[in-house]
């Protein structure tokens, strides 16, 4: 049967993931492991947990037989937000929980992994293999999200613990800002052709887009700096009416990490407390400082659509770059039915989406076709800014 | 000089309209317009202030000399939004104003008529006449917000006082729902033409619509009926996560001023308690309702663009019809400097398109290009919905 | 029968102590009648409705035969805590009501005091004149309610209207504080004799008091100027904690009423804004600030069992004077079965006693026994300082 | 010098007291040492680091030359309430910090301990040995602290986890409750006589109490039941105003660690999950609970000088006992000054006070003058109920 093989392939990309994962935590502390500084972080034992009951509720209990549950209160401790899996620990109270332990996370990790090399020695189903690949996916973004939480835990911690001594892995940008221009007409959206994508990214459709120009390479610290010195977080006229009571609210006065110390601005990275390079690219700012900034310039966000019709011109990768476009629905978008429909659909309300890639996402994971999407006053992620503006309309 | 005229037209659009504002209010106690029952909610004497206001401000100060400002504190008093010009009584603390009285903001309105009166019986600079069109659709605009502000204070008093005994005004709806077809192609979106309208119409632009049907008509009270009784308050599944979230909070289990009470569906209207009639459009519902709804149907929402291409095919009017599209600016969208510009594009973050108009809008206020827009949980507007569906794409 | 009387005194002061309610009220607007700025302060149209209310439940419902209720939704309306009278207004709700509006309030006493006056006019058991004789005491206290409701209204809108034009009543102070010394042993505390006390004030007993000394006057404006000269609400020692979080949290800086404004302090009065007069009788201070003026003098607070001990020796009544105790039950106090129990016991936490009287207290109000109450942080009653110290004690 | 000596007994205390504080701690995950599940629980390696700086900043600073401080950001992270020692982590941070580890505080310990040691082996002044002692009495408090809130981590955790598998150590209760008289008359109270109090307990004073009764031993679990199935929880006439707000808001329907499961309560204890115990003493419930526990019983609480007066005729030590007495200062009470001065004084409004000692608390630290205090809504300490009345009285 063509659809039932042995799937080597898949069993070394689930390996591959599952390590790496557990690669990025390894520098931590067990304590590392355990808090939750804000709502949007969760405890790294959480992610290690989380992904783990992923493949043990989604794919084990459903696809090996006579697969016998880890533990049964798991379920409760490690669903994230499937309505359809049954109760769950509420979101603020993931750093309340000091047990299952680390180890015991651990073990559980092994426990299913076993399982899952067992099954995946054997002919699979296309319905499994789709949801093993999907796993492995989600295993990805929450590696991205472990170095985002990572950096918070240790980036709020009063005594600003490096994470690793490794040097930065960034080249300094020196070149000027070049904007590519871009024909209006019908470009095509979305995911075409063979391998993982999200349902999100699907419904390949036609958008029509007016004339633009779009920047070759994103904002720089420097570029920013001359923001904040312009007074730029002061001038209510840049600002979204809630970017500004965010800004007011929170008393924002640079981009997350910055501290200003002894009359220099100093950036809190895995590496530790360092000054603020103006030669590397910009991150951690919220949507409403990349439009204010955008604003300041006289310039604005490209669409989803702008950046993704541009995307073949331009180099990208180091960050999400924040764009204008709501989260909504491709036309034709449907949710699958089941737990899997919760993945993406439910969230298209209330969000901005993101295009590109960062330093932190993990090989093989990134498209030009992906949709990331965070709600405008987060920052924690690694976030940037690629700059646009409107060409001259035919009309 | 062709464009400074004795506007004689806008002198008459002045008049009506401010008169229609008091006609509104005519049936109040004067308690009524003292309070403020929820923040989006402002007290009718505040619009009554805030209205005559900007004129008052945008206008007289600028354009009438040897004006005199009737009160410099009742800047502080009803300036609304706008960070440029001044600090400002916050929003919350509207209905915790006893001063000035009713009779004082009449007073004002008088005095302020009479300076604009004069202003208008004189030749006008085409800036000014701008500008004064722009304070009639801002109190037009008011208008419709003062039916919202009016209902719900006498709405949610215990004792359901009626605001007058007219007999409702709508005709029932018997006929079934029928879609109507839309072809893939390139439309053109936006205000164009003569007349005046709000800088978000402005722009008009070209977007690609794939196949899609609309509705004939909105729904109605039996239809969203069916809904509730189908248990579609109680399914996640049907909603956005932030809309489930917003029914367990508030214990949402039907559209706002509807009272289950003694078996039977009751629902509060500006003439006191009635029953719900099936045959009536549905109104003050959410976008999450809307969308979850759509989603029972298995349908969906239309996007503002398919809304605008097909309004020349339905009727619309009753109702603020939700749309599945954010508010975001249209290609080529430019504030305007100064305060003006605080009138639409700080908003286009977090909010939803509404299209079409309302029994509650004044005459002369709606055009099928119109933008309105709110947060996707408010409902004390009068909203309500059309469906939508995807056809098979050409992709 | 002895306890079967027509009781024409009774009469007398049930006529005069409804009367006084509507004098207080006289000067407002209707509009003043509606707000509620902050949950503590009520709408005077709701103290207006309540003290109605307690007649009409308490007393008219139960001794009038065939008394017909005025409105049943009013016992929704204007029930302030009573949980055995049924469902209620909830407190923050108050200033959202424009109905009924004031007028009709006002029928609603006419009313209320035809029937009174009915029942009144007849032999009336002991039971009912008790109740009756709660009921004004009951209104006199929300007299005095009435007063700081009406000068938070007035004295928190942003136009500072006066309540009327009379002048100050207070002669100024210039006399220097001496302190009385009062000698160990055992006192009896609580109401003793004939005439009307609350029930927390019965339960007469002994308490032994160690030597102290307690001040003949209260403290003036100009002695407190000089707490805040000398930097007091910027020196966290003087402060007890939760004291000092209120400070910060909520940014006291003075008084309330008070205003910094153009290099002097001025002073809302129900005549309006005034400089601060130094030989006027310091008010409107929470305890914390009384404890913290007394800790910066190296004084204390009496508590209220020295205070009444004491009282005999000084003038009082022109302002609520702090203690340092508790309110809590006497010896032996036993809440009365039914609604009137709720009365006082259930409020003996978390609150701090006041004793004497103020300015706003109604005539025939006041007693050395009388025990105030409110939370520690509160000030917008008319409180006042007392000083105290302890002396050299025997043990 | 008579107050110059070596403190022999001092360094032995001092080394015990230190040594148990581990021990407690012993059977703990290292993740159990992290967490903050709630504002009023400290994470377990927060008060291991917390009583070390205690130590480290009022005794080896001040007192031994040349000490050099562990390190200068652990005052931030150490301090737990004292103004005068500058800046500190919000208390509602605690949880979130994973640094400094537990292996870096148990090494501070050794460090602190080591100079500590250094120091105690040398003649003191009698201001540090005071210190010192004050240090251990101190560190005896986070004991108890430590056991609360050990208890509270595991007991909510959704594993349930045992603390250790050691016995209940309680004797079953059957013998029905009675009363001591106790007659009118002049009591001393407070602290005298050789060895440590706190300055709280100190001058001594003579109180008058009329005539009373106090049960001999406080209220079981099982007497606590008949309460609930009498539904008292649902009955607010047993309740105080504030009390009965706190059940409904929080839904209290039991004492805490108490869950309602297949029919049948169970109790979290340090074994983990058991049926309640109904001849086992009654604990963690809050102040609100114990006073409606006694209105329903027709009974009252002890004021804590009658609960004082009457401490000889009965036993105590199983639970900190609620008295109806408020937590404020004995007569003549003075702050210290300086950082000690923070200790007691600033917590003296809107308390409870809770005499006797619990199963937590340390050998050595209890007296029947130790006036023990939190706010009535608290009951993660191990509180209990000891029943009153008031007897007929002479006046």
């Amino acid at each position: 049967m063509i659809d039932v093989t042995i799937p080597t392939a898949l069993l070394r990309q689930y390996a591959q993931v599952r390590k790496w994962t557990e690669t990025i935590c390894r520098p931590l502390q067990k304590e590392d492991y355990v808090v939750q500084p804000v709502e949007d972080v969760s405890p790294p034992k959480w992610h290690l947990g989380h992904t783990t009951w992923f493949f043990e509720t989604l794919v084990l209990k459903k696809f090996l037989p006579g697969y016998i549950e880890f533990d049964p209160l798991f379920n409760f401790v490690f669903n994230s937000y499937y309505e359809s899996l049954g109760a769950r620990v509420i979101r603020t109270d993931r750093g309340n929980l000091s047990r299952p332990t680390v180890d015991e996370i651990y073990t559980y990790r092994k426990y299913v992994d076993s399982a899952m090399e067992l099954l995946l020695s054997q002919p699979l189903s296309e319905e499994a293999e789709t949801l093993i690949t999907l796993g492995c996916n989600h295993e990805q973004q929450h590696q991205e999200l472990l170095w985002y939480d990572i950096k918070y835990i240790l980036g709020n911690n009063p005594l600003f613990p490096p994470y690793n001594e490794s040097p930065s892995p960034e080249t300094p940008r020196s070149a000027p800002m070049h904007f590519i221009d871009m024909k209006a007409g019908v470009y095509e959206i979305g995911f075409a052709g063979e391998g993982f994508c999200y349902d999100n990214e699907l419904g390949r459709h036609k958008v029509y887009l007016e004339p633009y120009a779009i920047a070759d390479r994103p904002v720089t610290n420097g570029e920013f700096l001359a923001f904040i010195d312009a007074g730029g977080y002061k001038e209510f006229s840049y600002w979204h009416a809630e970017g500004w009571d965010w800004v007011k609210r929170n008393n924002i006065q640079s981009p997350m990490y910055w501290h200003f110390d002894d009359g220099r601005w100093m950036n809190y990275t895995l590496q530790g407390l360092v000054p603020v390079a103006p030669t590397e690219t910009l991150s951690h700012i919220s949507f409403y400082e990349a439009a204010a900034f955008a604003a300041w310039k006289g310039l604005r966000l490209p669409t989803e659509f702008e950046w993704e019709a541009a995307a073949g011109n331009f180099e990208w990768g180091q960050r999400w770059e924040w764009t204008e476009s709501a989260y909504l629905p491709y036309p034709g978008f449907e949710r699958v039915a089941g737990a899997v429909g919760e993945y993406n659909g439910k969230f298209m309300v209330n969000q901005k989406v993101l295009r590109g890639a960062s330093e932190y996402t993990p090989e093989g994971h990134s498209r030009a076709t992906y949709r990331n999407f965070f709600h405008p006053h987060l920052r924690w992620q690694l976030s940037g800014i690629r700059l646009a503006k409107t060409l001259k309309s035919s009309l």
